[in-house]
């Protein structure tokens, strides 16, 4: 079976990522794609990599019927829109932030409050390593946030194995492409500023400890920093366990936890170039690289997370909980197993 | 009908890009990989992208009986094994330069000579735009050289359609990535060194120039720096034509060419960011994008063509061929279509 | 003696160099930096390398009398503004092109027309090395345009040694660094769409074209590629000369034109990493280095030329005129001889 | 007065530096700089910046009497040779980690034993801004190592104004450039594995981690991440001090620390691009900039620290503290402010 799907938003980075999936997925037909600013252009126009579709970017006033419509846009635009988005389709997934927490009272803490606080019970959070079960099925679904994905997704092997318990010190330090700014950038994006920087962006506060906050029970110490990568978000945990963890404990509760997953992979240790995760070895992939190491010298363990942030953090993601939730294979329209070499990537 | 297929080098960059595309190709089964240097270790331990494989590097002196073979090895290799390669399978696709020539003449001009002059005749250059109907059934196929098969895809139409014979003034000005000098690297290929060129690597007489002149009958001027990028090579024709020629000329010209080819891409104008051929786009997939200019205020003709060195320039274009030669169809394998945004690339 | 100094439009990237120049300059005293739109901000603001100092901008409304006065505005606010410019100082010294050409009728060709084509004639062109007489006492200085001045540094000797005449056939294929862009910039400025490319950003009727044909005489076939850099332009020249040249006269005629000269490198051949101008091995400084190679197979002669666009093709070559003009040492303040390894740069 | 110089290792990354800093001091006469590798060819042949010096590299067999000698030796090499190098000259600056610690223990723990220890008492620690006064008429010193130094210059004011003991948990997350694994570089240092990285090379362990347990007296937690950079260290260090703490306290802390100092500069918020520290805004520079931050949501102090890890965390260190052990103007050759725009850098 086929179902119909839509991009709302189509002209930005993520959106575009969205086209490129729906354009080579088994089960998916691209029904349409909208952008305010590029209407009726071709989206490669937009997209130079999907020059070969004759697909032309339309109004986001006029929604077509599908199955699925995928919300990129800006954060504050699907509660603005979702009476919309729900007409036109039975399945939403969101990539914004607008449905991720689950009160009202967070939106006010981290963003500018909330217009539909009564949808927040409804939607589900995207993150299917962490909640597959809830996605089957699913209407409204929030895809988790780059950087909360490598952060959870890093840490959560240590909660299911009891070795943390959310009172413990756990530091995370964040180095980001610059495809998360988005597309167009002012003029801390531009090449000639942006290129070679390791740059506090967000020293403290950043609005994805919310949702770390609310999935793990943790407060983490987060710092985020802009690095010369365009796609990747790689997360350093430093976390500092009660009791004593040896390398199997950590073996055992990481391979417990992603062995049967599709898209984590354990990388820690080995010859080699490659030795931890690296967000160059996912470039492009909905793949996460996960791994760790025991300082010997402390009570310390590291644990590396790396994503692609336009994939595994958001577009690939969606797609992958909108598989779950319409029963279709899981791996489905994300089989691309990246390059190497790859650049920035 | 599946065919199995070895990759002999596969721990380099072209042996790695092979390993990808065959990984995922839904006619061939990966059967054999060699290294000499990586013996034993599994093939992610060299390409990260591959991880989730099991297959592990045999040693080059026991090749399995397979369909096709390809050999990635340094220029040289082929020559002296070609003996065992085609013992081993009824279908050898070379990645190197050691039969992409004619005649002996030739490889004393520009190589070390040749060990094996004999099968120069035998064996089928592969540039599918070029001369696809003499790769049916062959079963010694030499894959173009990566600067050659950009620059003659961007001059061929204009052969075509006598636009030019082959007596005019032709400067080459080719751009290239590091992934070129292919893995290992020496002290020019750091990064320190590497980082933020423009270096002219070849000013004069470079080897791919043979290719050149062979299939298109004219010499031309030829010169090639090293950019900062990964994969990815450029090359800018300055042609100037006795004749006067007008864009719609051109049109007609690339058009009647490239119409119905599955790989390659007319990118001539238009607007937004992405108006003419660049390496970032066909990163990591197996097209060429071909565009050009009329100079006004000169004779001068600028035609630009950009390819993914490691995939239309090499592993890409040997299993385009392979498919051709099999009889499979063409873009099998070879259907990914690049990302947006992407970096070096 | 002093002089005191003021930048008009210092918070742009060529303005940020003249500050950083003159800031460390033994014989200039900057006197004030103006800058629109951060008037009462400190240059540090603007740029990180001068946050010691205590300096603010004001507007460029209120200019302070000075002995010589830099503007480095945008093409067109110079022939608006040069009264206001002339009555604050004695001499100026303008970046932009506005007082580069000669004729009304090469502004009406190449640029938006001009407003005081009375001027064209009273001003100076500065690139020491084609006229450093003239520059003598002159108060109305047009500093030559970066892709120009490599391009020019680069043929020079040729036309000086008769090596050229001006008939000849002569391709120019330059590379540059995103700084040429300027600060601020676009969507085609952002670090996600132009890092790692080879984009032809002006295939045909380049604007500097027009210095070129006015000081060599020769109209040549000028392609311009933006790299991934950010400081730097690259000229290779592709030149067909009319008889035989040989390695000697080369030499020759570079060693005759540059031997005395302070800024010019000839780099040609030896061994090591570094054998030709690379913009590498010039960034920061007011160096051009220059080279060339012989092409054995047919009549061309290749000729690379590499300088810091913001420094040899603004900046530097700005304040290189003005200490000439006020009969200052001319390697004053720019005696900065560059990083090694160095990146992007 | 004038002093003789020489540099051991003249041809590696930091010995150029050397070079470099050592042809522009005022104060200094560079008599000779060595390298086994390069004997006889000049330092232009290795460092292209220092094209215009007519100096060859000698064998370091040969060692002349000077005033000063520079030993960029890779470690261990100091240790064998340090009777050559004080014959040889006064006063000994060491780059190298041979004289770093205090202690054989030490050396015993971290590196491979100490074949001199008894030279370890009378050797000094550079780090001016740690221990000014015990390098003046030094002579034998130990240049600290750039990572030490990025972090000990972030987390010194804390001890001083008491604000931290050595008994809290500090995570110091450090990133740094390629320029730190040395000239020539292996397979992970060529310029296709190692652009776009965020890879974990030091994930715990770190040899410079002794350093700053000798100096600050706090075992810290330490991980060194490669990112895509040539010049730079950056240390994010993470503190969770015991009582409550202000941002008054914090400014009081690192200003009554850092006001007097050349080379220190506090970043600490403000507008536009570069709000925080920077290894752009060093690069080149022997600065090095400090700023911080408080995480309102919990205890957390985020003190973020830049340097160039050529310059003030190596070649520009061991300058300034020959400088001071010679009674020389501390900022005497060292004035270079840096650029921008600047890249990788």
């Amino acid at each position: 079976m086929t179902y119909t799907a839509s991009v709302v938003g189509g002209s930005g980075f993520t959106g575009g990522e969205l086209l490129r999936i729906l354009d080579g997925h088994p089960e998916f037909e691209l029904a349409q794609a909208t952008s305010r600013s590029k209407e009726n252009k071709t989206i490669g126009h937009s997209h130079p990599n999907l020059r070969h579709s004759d697909l032309r970017f339309s109004s986001p006033s006029d929604l077509e019927s599908v199955d699925v419509l995928f919300a990129a846009t800006p954060h504050g635009v699907s509660m603005e829109q979702i009476d919309a988005f729900q007409e036109a389709a039975g399945t939403v997934v969101d990539l914004s932030a607008d449905f991720r927490l689950d009160s009202e009272a967070q939106y006010d803490e981290w963003y500018d409050g909330h217009s539909r606080p009564e949808l927040l019970e409804q939607s589900e959070y995207a993150l299917p390593e962490l909640n597959r079960d809830n996605l089957a099925g699913a209407d409204l679904i929030a895809s988790g946030g780059c950087n909360a994905t490598a952060t959870i997704l890093g840490l959560l092997p240590l909660f299911e194995a009891d070795i943390l318990s959310g009172d413990e010190q756990v530091v995370v330090d964040v180095k980001v492409g610059s495809s998360e700014g988005g597309a167009g950038g002012g003029e801390a994006s531009s090449h000639p500023e942006r290129s070679g920087v390791v740059r506090p962006y967000a020293p403290t506060g950043h609005r994805h400890e919310a949702e770390i906050q609310q999935f793990l029970g943790i407060d983490v110490s987060f710092t985020v920093h802009a690095v010369d990568m365009i796609r990747g978000a790689s997360a350093t945990c430093h976390v500092f366990p009660e009791g004593p963890v040896s390398k199997g404990d950590l073996w055992g509760a990481y391979r417990g936890e992603y062995e049967d997953e599709p898209f984590v992979e354990l990388v820690a240790g080995g010859g080699g170039v490659y030795r931890y995760p690296e967000p160059k070895s996912v470039a492009g992939t909905n793949r996460a690289e996960v791994g760790f190491e025991l300082d010997p010298g402390s009570k310390r363990l590291v644990v590396f997370s790396a994503i692609d942030n336009m994939m595994k953090g958001s577009a690939g993601q969606a797609v992958h909980a909108a598989n779950i939730a319409l029963g279709i294979e899981e791996t489905a329209g994300l089989e691309f197993q990246g390059l190497h070499p790859v650049g920035a990537p």
